[in-house]
């Protein structure tokens, strides 16, 4: 079905397109599709529209992936099914490896993620390995890329989970979320989170790296706290 | 995979369980399971629990499906994937009959389900028919049975969208709806809506029909406002 782009929730309906094509090509579990609703709901809560405190997290994120030793991108099959073109860009932009990295386990999934990163332009995509793993993970995503997440000193990860996003932490990795609940334990573990939704934070989190390597480095450090983000972000959720 | 009683998410993951088997037998459409996703969030910030306005929109509700001339259960995917056993027992109960009736267009789906309320112990099942339309929909929902929603007084549709729920109202129909979200065009066009998550007060609803049918008529009508409902659904979710 070809949504008109005058449709009042046209974005919200592509976005959800988006998803069913994911599912349909086997890089979208159907768990992905309700923690997708979840995120709706926030989004929805928070006015649909990127926040002051959401600015600030992308510009403290874009600063801190570039400063990276080595930095990763982990990537879901909600994340991939999103943005898939624009990971592409990040990857290339920042420089930083693309590793596929699932919760719900399933081989055939990951080979499908692989393909379709391969696909949208990827040239080197990391899969998990069984003889490097995360401690402190007692699931599928504990095994990781030995010269991906496993070495990794800041880790790009959106739309996590609160066990993983404490373990990478735990394992002194710096870790970057994007989550629309400021709520969730992933939000308040993290080094930064970006509250917003990921469709439109990834093209922003394009421009501000773009923006800041024409200039050059050093990049300055942003001066951010993470729980005054969050604070703020609550305070306009529940507003 | 079978989750274990114990885990402090065992309700919320059972039922993504219930409905992800909903997928997989073809009674649930994959836009189900991002509402139901909406809904969670929901559910979250209103603490997961049955609150007073629920409550008392369930005693409401029993009332007037119990005095109702025509009383019609209308079924969609996931509905019917949650609280497929409790809605045999509520058409059993007041009596009135189920009618399927579903937002996204499939007849593979609507046979899917009428099979599925049949296997359930259901003793009649109506379909849609091209004869009979709700005035007010262009879409797929306003195909109605002649028997049912058509001639019904008070309809009872859970998890409803706002178009039907308008146009049913229009139509001079008593809607009763359960709907976690109390800002939303079906919450606020019901005439009865119950602010909670289906699977909790779908048997709260059960017990109240049967506590009320034991005393037996008259039932004497609840003094009950809607918008008072909403307003204490949404402090709560803003509180």
């Amino acid at each position: 079905m070809k949504i008109p782009k005058s449709h009042p929730r046209y974005v919200m309906l592509s976005t959800q397109q988006k998803l069913v094509r994911g599912v349909e090509k086997g890089i979208t579990s159907l768990e992905g599709l309700m923690a997708h609703g979840r995120g709706e709901s926030f989004d929805y809560l928070l006015g649909e529209k990127t926040h002051d405190f959401a600015l600030k997290a992308i510009d403290a994120a874009a600063r801190l992936l570039l400063k990276a030793k080595h930095p990763i991108i982990s990537v879901n099959g909600n994340v991939l099914a999103l943005v898939g073109k624009e990971l592409i860009q990040l990857s290339k932009a920042i420089p930083a490896p693309l590793e596929v990295n699932i919760f719900h386990t399933s081989k055939k999934r990951e080979s499908a993620m692989k393909k379709e990163l391969l696909h949208l332009g990827a040239s080197q995509v990391l899969m998990p390995s069984r003889q490097f793993t995360i401690s402190g993970i007692d699931h599928n995503r504990k095994y990781v890329h030995k010269e991906g997440i496993y070495k990794a000193d800041v880790v790009f990860v959106p739309l996590e989970d609160g066990d993983r996003c404490q373990a990478l932490v735990k394992n002194k990795k710096k870790v970057i979320t994007v989550d629309l609940n400021p709520k969730s334990r992933t939000s308040k573990t993290a080094t930064i989170t970006i509250v917003d939704n990921i469709v439109r934070c990834m093209v922003l989190l394009l421009v501000e790296i773009k923006r800041l390597k024409k200039k050059g480095p050093p990049y300055a450090t942003m001066k951010y706290n993470n729980g005054m983000a969050l604070l703020a972000a609550e305070k306009r959720l529940r507003s």
